[in-house]
C-alpha cells in the first residue's frame, strides 16, 4: 500500500457523503439538490469550509467551477485535475458525483496526513451544473472550462422560472477568481458505475475505457386547442397524439437486439394540460446514446424526419442540444489505474461508461481517465441509489495512489 | 317580436363580454379565469355589481353557485332558471359559459326595460366550476346543486397546489345564503356550440337535444427511476413509455370511421420530468365520450384492461373519475326554444350536444333545454374562440322569449 492510500478513512468518508447528502435530502432517502440551486450554494460552502480547515486554497472559475487546490513543490508545473459534481437530479441519489469530489477530497487529506509532498500541485474540482436537469445542457462547468461552450452563451441559458445561470451564479459563495481553461497536467474523476456491469461481475474497480456517445433533442410540436368533447378526431391536430405516434416510432427505429442502444424521453411537457382541452403544444427531450460512433450517426440522422412523417398536422421543430461523439481515455491514465488496483490488491476490470461525465470534455485537454465502483443494483438518478463504505474507500484509495503517481 | 327580445341590445350585451373578457385577460386575446381564483372572484364581484344596479337580489349557495333574482308575482312561485358559468380554461375564450351567463342578465335587464311582469321569479345562475381544470370533476356547482354529487365531498377536493374547493371558497366575495338543490320550474342554458355544426349549416339557434355520454379517467403509471445513460432497454421500467403504449393502443381501441368518438389525453404529468432519468411516475386523463350509450359503455369498458395490457412491467392504477350516460332534454322546452325562434324569424335547427354543460345535471331537477348559437370555426377552450355579436344576441332574444314564456 502506498503513503497516500494508507491514510484513506472509510469512516470519515463515508460521513461526509451523509452530511453532504443532508443538503437537499428528500423524505425518500435521495437528494434534491440541483444546479445552482440554494442547495448547491450550502454543499458548495460546505466543501469549502473543509478545505479551508486543512489550509487548502478554494477558488472559482467564471462558470461556477470551484477548485481546492494541495500545493506541490515545483512552482509553475500544471496541476493534476480530479473531481466531479455536487448537483443532482430533483430525484437524484447520495452518491452520483458527490462521490467523485469527496473521494478527491479524502485523496487531498489522505496526502496531507501522510506528509506526502508532489511535485505537481494536485486540485480538486467540483463541476458546475452536471446534471443538467434544471439548465440544460448538462456538464456545463466542464464545457464552459474547455471551451467547447462559450462562456456567456452559458451565463444566458434560462431554467423554468426564466432565471439564467448568470443570475443564479451570483447567489452561489464568492470565492477568488480562477480563469477557464488553465493548463492541466492530467485529469481522474471518480464515480458510481450508475450501471450494474461491476456487481454482477464482482469487481471492485473498473478502468473505464471512454464514454459512450451521446445526441440530446428538443422536440416541439405544435397542434391547434379544441374542445375535448366537441371537435371531431379527424378534424384535430392534437399535439399530445402526435407526440405519442413520434415517440412509438422512434421506439421502432431505435430497437436493438443487442440493447446498446440507450433512447430515453425524460422530459415531456403539454399545454395547456387541462383534461378536457385537446393539447394545443407539447415539449419533449430525446436523450439518445450508443458507445458505436457510427450507429450512433446513423440512428440519430433519423429522429427528425421521424418526428415530421408522425407530425399528424402539427408543426414540429426538432433541436440538437447536444452531440458528443464516443471518447476513449488515455490508455497510459488506464493502465495506472489498473496497476494502482493491483498494486492495493483489489478486484479490477476494464468497462466503457454508458452514462456522460465531465471527463468527456477533460478528454480534449489532457490525458483523461475515470475510476468506477460499484452501486446498488447499478441504480442511479434514483433516490434508492446506494454504494457500499468499503467500495466507496477503495476507489478513493485508488485515486490517491493514481494522483501521488501523476503528481510524482 | 315579443315584449322581452324587443329589449335585447347587441351592442350592450357585446360590451359586457368585453368586460367580463378584461378579467383574467391573456395576451393572445383569450382568458383565463379558473374556478375561484383571483380573477373568479372579480368576475363574480362585477356579476353582482350589475345585478345590484338594476336593483336584483343576489345569493350564493354552499358550492359558490352565484343566483341573480327577478321576482315574480305570484308569492312561493318555483323559479324558472337560466345561466352558465364564469370560469374558464386556462387557456380558453371568451364566450364559453360567459356567453350564457350574460345573455341570461341581458334577458334579465330586457324584461326589466320592458316593465314586463311575470307570474314566476326568473333567476340567472352562474355555476360553480364548469371546466373542472383547476378542480376535478367540472360541472362541480352544479353536480352539488343537483345532489349528484355531496357537498362534504366537493369541498375536499384539491387543486394541484392541494388547497381545497373549500379554503378557495372562502375567498370569493360573501353573499347572502341561498340552499342547494332549491326547487326549480326549468332550466334553459344559452352557449356557444363549441362545435362546426351551426356554421355549416348556416343556422343562427340550435335547440339542443341532449349531450352525449362522458367517461373521465386518470391513468396512474409507476415506474422506477433510472439513469438515462446506463440503465439497459430491457431492464426499465420505464412509465413515460408505458403511458405512450397505452395512448397509442387506446387510440387503435376508439376507432371509429363514424368519426363520433370523442377521445382525448388532455393532461399528461410526468415524474421526475428530467432528460435524463428514465420517468418513474406518469399521470394522464382520459377524456371519452359518445352520444350512444350503449357504445360509451362497452368502449369505456376496454380502456381498463388495454392500459394493463401495455403496463410493460409498470403498475397501473386506472381510476373512473365521471360516469355520465348521454341524456336527452325535455322535449317542451325544445319545442318552445324552436317555437320562440321561428317567432323571432331566425334560422335554427336540432342538434345534440356535444360538450357537457351544467344543463346535464339540471335534467334530473326539471324541464331542461339549451339553446346554442354559431362559434367561429367551432373552436372552443382556445383563446381564438370567437363568436358573432349579431348571433350572441340573436340566442339572447330567444332566451328572453322563453323565459318570458316559461314565467307566465
Amino acid at each position: 500500500m502506498t503513503s497516500a492510500a494508507k491514510h484513506v478513512d472509510e469512516a470519515r468518508l463515508w460521513g461526509r457523503h451523509m452530511d453532504m447528502a443532508a443538503i437537499g435530502a428528500r423524505t425518500d432517502g435521495g437528494v434534491n439538490r440541483q444546479a445552482l440551486s440554494a442547495e448547491d450554494a450550502r454543499a458548495r460552502a460546505l466543501l469549502v469550509e473543509w478545505a479551508r480547515s486543512l489550509g487548502f486554497d478554494v477558488a472559482s472559475d467564471p462558470i461556477g467551477n470551484l477548485f481546492v487546490r494541495r500545493e506541490g513543490t515545483e512552482r509553475g508545473a500544471t496541476p493534476v485535475l480530479t473531481g466531479s459534481h455536487l448537483d443532482s437530479q430533483p430525484t437524484g441519489g447520495k452518491f452520483d458525483g458527490a462521490y467523485g469530489v469527496l473521494a478527491g477530497f479524502e485523496a487531498l487529506e489522505a496526502l496531507q496526513l501522510g506528509g506526502i509532498v508532489t511535485r505537481r500541485p494536485i486540485e480538486l474540482v467540483a463541476w458546475c451544473n452536471e446534471e443538467g436537469s434544471r439548465f440544460a445542457p448538462g456538464a456545463m462547468g466542464s464545457a464552459a472550462f474547455a471551451h467547447a461552450l462559450p462562456l456567456e452563451t452559458a451565463l444566458a441559458i434560462k431554467d423554468r422560472e426564466d432565471k439564467t445561470v448568470g443570475a443564479a451564479l451570483a447567489e452561489m459563495p464568492t470565492l477568488p477568481p480562477r480563469p477557464l481553461g488553465f493548463p492541466v497536467h492530467a485529469y481522474v474523476e471518480a464515480h458510481i458505475e450508475q450501471g450494474p456491469v461491476l456487481e454482477r461481475e464482482a469487481k471492485t474497480i473498473g478502468a473505464v475505457t471512454g464514454i459512450q456517445g451521446s445526441q440530446w433533442f428538443t422536440v416541439e410540436v405544435r397542434g391547434a386547442e379544441a374542445h375535448a368533447g366537441t371537435a371531431p378526431l379527424r378534424t384535430r391536430q392534437d399535439a399530445l397524439k402526435a407526440a405519442v405516434a413520434m415517440i412509438a416510432a422512434l421506439e421502432t427505429w431505435m430497437a436493438d437486439e443487442t440493447d446498446r442502444v440507450r433512447f430515453t424521453v425524460g422530459r415531456l411537457d403539454v399545454s395547456p394540460n387541462s383534461p378536457n382541452t385537446v393539447p394545443g403544444r407539447v415539449v419533449f427531450t430525446i436523450d439518445f446514446r450508443h458507445p458505436d460512433g457510427a450507429v450512433l450517426v446513423r440512428l440519430g440522422d433519423g429522429i427528425e424526419r421521424i418526428c415530421h412523417e408522425n407530425a399528424r398536422g402539427c408543426a414540429v421543430t426538432v433541436t440538437k442540444n447536444f452531440d458528443a461523439p464516443p471518447c476513449a481515455f488515455d490508455p497510459r491514465i488506464i493502465d495506472t489505474i489498473e496497476q494502482s488496483a493491483a498494486i492495493l490488491g483489489l478486484s479490477r476490470m476494464r468497462l466503457p461508461s454508458g452514462a456522460f461525465h465531465d471527463a468527456k470534455h477533460m478528454v480534449d485537454l489532457c490525458p483523461t481517465g475515470m475510476i468506477f465502483v460499484p452501486c446498488e443494483k447499478g441504480i442511479s438518478h434514483n433516490p434508492v441509489e446506494n454504494a457500499k463504505p468499503s467500495d466507496l474507500a477503495a476507489g478513493a484509495r485508488v485515486l490517491a495512489t493514481v494522483l501521488e503517481e501523476l503528481a510524482r
